[in-house]
């Protein structure tokens, strides 16, 4: 163990957190994060939704909300490595057996995040909504296609 | 109404978004775009615990978090508008009656979390850890306060 990572687990365990030493990725841990990422995102979403729909005088927050958008999707494709598949996840396993077509699909979530990100940060509230449709395309497209169908 | 304004709804009538026309805050609308804000900050503060209990392999991400963290602490203030303490809030009155300390509350969550962001952007793991304690602190500094207790 490094000296950084001694020092991590001494501060970690001041601040009450508990290692696994060495740090390691498990299967609980990877949907855990993922999970969290996602929740992010969904936040993000929501902010966004209620924003172009006029419910919040917080209209000025929407580059905030956008560029968020923009990192979250950015990590979005490290957020399945191989083997966080068991659990308790909804990934299916069409993330590992066809990771080409997966790739493509982070991909147009981080075009179409991007895309209305610059609509946004330009102050363009027009092109920001309608860039929303290919940002809510992209959710779509994953979901359908590499989520287990919602009972 | 506007030419932009206009542009706006015709474009969000085409992604399926209902307008109220003109565009206007109400409770409801706020405490939506509030709940949303903050679930996206549980789900950074969440990637971040992961990522300091070592149970991902992405630590390389924890700035993406920090940072993301940061923006919408510099929100926060904000998605308390006054009227949105009536409908499905847990936000208690103290929030507008004690204006002054929620504004310390506020800046206490900003603060901890440039903190975080700064160690974290350095590459210096320990230091971040040692951070996220102060940006705890800020949490349940605010929630203790000024959020209704969970029954």
């Amino acid at each position: 163990m490094t000296l950084q990572k001694l020092t991590l687990v001494a501060c970690a365990a001041v601040i009450g957190i508990s290692f696994t030493a060495p740090a390691m990725a498990d299967a609980d841990g990877e949907i855990k994060y993922r999970k969290s990422v996602m929740k992010s995102v969904g936040g993000q979403i929501g902010a966004i939704i209620t924003i172009l729909k006029g419910q919040t005088g917080n209209a000025a927050n929407l580059a905030i909300h956008t560029q968020g958008l923009v990192n979250l999707s950015k990590i979005s494709g490290s957020i399945f490595p191989e083997g966080s598949d068991f659990g308790e996840t909804e990934a299916l396993p069409a993330i590992w057996e066809k990771p080409g077509q997966f790739s493509k699909a982070v991909k147009m979530f981080q075009d179409a995040a991007d895309k209305m990100n610059a609509a946004a940060m330009s102050g363009d509230m027009a092109a920001a909504g309608a860039a929303f449709g290919g940002v809510g395309k992209s959710c779509k497209n994953c979901h359908e296609n590499f989520r287990e169908k919602k009972q």
